[in-house]
């Protein structure tokens, strides 16, 4: 098999993944500024449609996504050392980030963009707080008005998986096909979010750590009250369509 | 309905704006760098007075409060995309904050300013231990002298209330009315504080999760007993008259 | 009574004044770069010995201490609005910090300085861990090889006492006059450190937050075992005499 | 007995001993960066070999290690005040780091240095978490797939040991060679980790301290599982063989 090189692609598809390889590497900065990651564990991937630009080149590809380099550290990172993988979680060669593999994690991502065809972001963190109910193997309830905002109820717990095939992509896409959630806590593991696009599921991360530190404080000397679904319903509803700046009149 | 808009107002009340915008853009630095907020949660606003800037236009209005835009993050906002309202919550507009919403919690403020006088500044956040208390719709006690000097004895408990009517504002009115605390925990919700400016309403909102924090700690291997009555009314009296630079002999 | 004026002093004694305002001033930036403060709460002083400038004047002055003008801000904080004091806690005046109180803590560093003539440096901060033993009026037990080394033993709860006369002073020495402890834990306030210099003193105080919270973790699974005396013994003495760079062979 | 001055060895000796003094200031800084050490407590060493620089001088010198220099503060840290010393752990002369001792703790690495060849760096914090399991004497029980990858199983507890003669430094060996683990949690003391080069073992105190807080939280609610140990080895040799930039395909 002849290896891929991002060249071989169209001007506009090469365009867009630059641009995509610019996002990427710039929203890697929330991690560590929000404390989601030691060391240079952690890893955020954005989705590149190429149908959008004609490409459907030798391999059919129609889309490709970009993704962290393992291994290496937080300040080393930038559009140019972000590594380019089909769906398959190949790396597609390209002239800036030789010699580095893609995240030891590419292939859950791959599976979940193969799986979730409206996902355009996965990040994937071993916070500590969220990380903690993921090692009890249980989910965060819906206690706080936040939770209901952003996650629509429960953030809910996936199957223990290990490295290595599809198990992991596996496990968070059933998950979170039975839920609201944006976010998944994998046994023992930690979490893992999705998003429209990279820096909505970077935004589910962050709010995921803070949702399962409030309440594991909030659970030390009692049990919060779930809020009523039909409350969460309504909170979930408003959330999706007002908030920020969608719907200005 | 006309929209209102900045420039009809006249020369020193735009004056007076402007320099809220600043002071308001400059607080919200507070929030993160005090870790009160995460992504884009919180908000602090200000009111500002119009009547002595000889303001009654044709819509009467007698102040107006600044606030932040919704879903901006902290790294983006500055005097110029700040909104400013009406005390009924509704956006005046002006030439740089163009397309932008004030923030979601927009009609919570506006109820405490036109239902509280004194009230120059307000905050909310989610700040993740006085959350914890909110989540179990528990009031933290006065058990350090700190809590005595700036609230004057327990933080209180709001009632739970959905977004989308006047129903947190009213609860956050209500709660304070019956109390000397500059802070109340909305049930499920998280901290609204309140001061004599925007600046004080900041400070509260810090110490309030500070001492949230400390009686997180304390509560973990006993029960911290609560000062005496007299001796909160002595701290509390003592920190109005003297504390800080009112009162240099 | 005629204001002291810090043109009165002879310009050697100005000197060592003026150098320790430089001190003070930085080493307050230790504070919240360790997470011991919140807002404006906390403060560092530093005796000035000045019968070693030959001053003896109307007012009989041989020492004279600096300290943390009230309510202003860490960002603002430089040598020039630094607050000189007599050790009866008197302002005394000078050209910069015109109009500034000194911390309304002053009274207890004062008392410190008058009844601990070892003592050259004095921290009081609320921080969060430390504060939280202090609201049990609980002591801390020598569970740690840090603790024995630093504080060469448990560190001590002292009396609840209200701002305003002597009794926080009179607390602090009466309690660490029966320990080898450069901390005490004031009873629901927080901690108040000691130290041959304010550079030691602030080392307390860092040091006093990171074993209690440390032991605040390691009780929530068990009791830990208090090293044994003389084990404490050896690590203290060892500690005076080895560590750091006064004995270089 | 002649102190031994660096000029007395080889050329090529004193360019790979100052890289190795610039190497370990610059990992000092990741010290305090991931909130591993208050104050000046904590310590990076690296092994040089001298034996590849033809270096078998008066004193049979096969190797040294470098190592910060005691009580000194990590903003003062750099190149020239690096400690050198020989595997017996005496101070090696030069230029640059005169009147500085090295650290309390160098007896400590040097015995790890003699009796673990395959060691190229050790470092030692107090971080609050590990030393948390440390004060109760508890090992760090395996149920993070994050700690299967990088300890190869839980972290195991060293004997209680005073400074000032072999006992720490015997405790860290004997504790180690038993185990998959580059760390090891001293009695009532704090973590040691070693690793192949000093980058590796400031990498693995930043993850021990991670593990150690996250596993902390999970337990305040329940016992997490223990992962099964044949997927703790499957995990373990996957992680020394692929992750990173070792094995790219």
């Amino acid at each position: 098999m002849n290896a891929l090189h991002l060249k071989d692609l169209s001007a506009s598809a090469q365009e867009a993944i630059a641009a995509a390889r610019e996002t990427v590497a710039g929203l890697h900065a929330e991690l560590p500024r929000n404390d989601l990651v030691a060391w240079t564990a952690g890893n955020v991937s954005a989705r590149v449609e190429l149908a959008d630009h004609e490409e459907v080149g030798p391999d059919g590809l129609s889309a490709v996504f970009v993704i962290k380099p393992s291994g290496v550290s937080y300040d080393e990172l930038n559009a140019s050392n972000m590594v380019v993988c089909t769906l398959d979680g190949v790396k597609i060669d390209d002239d800036t980030s030789i010699g580095l593999s893609p995240s030891s994690d590419t292939a859950a991502h791959a599976y979940v963009y193969r799986h979730m065809s409206h996902v355009g972001g996965v990040v994937h963190t071993h916070s500590s707080y969220a990380t903690s109910w993921a090692a009890r193997g249980e989910s965060i309830p819906c206690v706080l008005t936040m939770m209901a905002d952003e996650f629509g109820g429960d953030i809910p717990i996936g199957p223990f998986a290990l490295i290595g095939d599809d198990s992991i992509g596996r496990g968070i896409v059933q998950t979170l096909q039975a839920s609201r959630s944006k976010a998944v806590l994998m046994d023992r593991h930690g979490p893992f979010t999705i998003g429209a696009d990279a820096k909505e599921a970077v935004k589910a991360a962050v709010l995921c750590e803070e949702v399962a530190r409030t309440v594991h404080f909030a659970r030390a000397y009692g049990n919060p009250e779930r809020i009523a679904q039909h409350q969460i319903d309504a909170l979930y509803a408003r959330y999706q369509n007002v908030y920020g700046q969608k719907d200005n009149t």
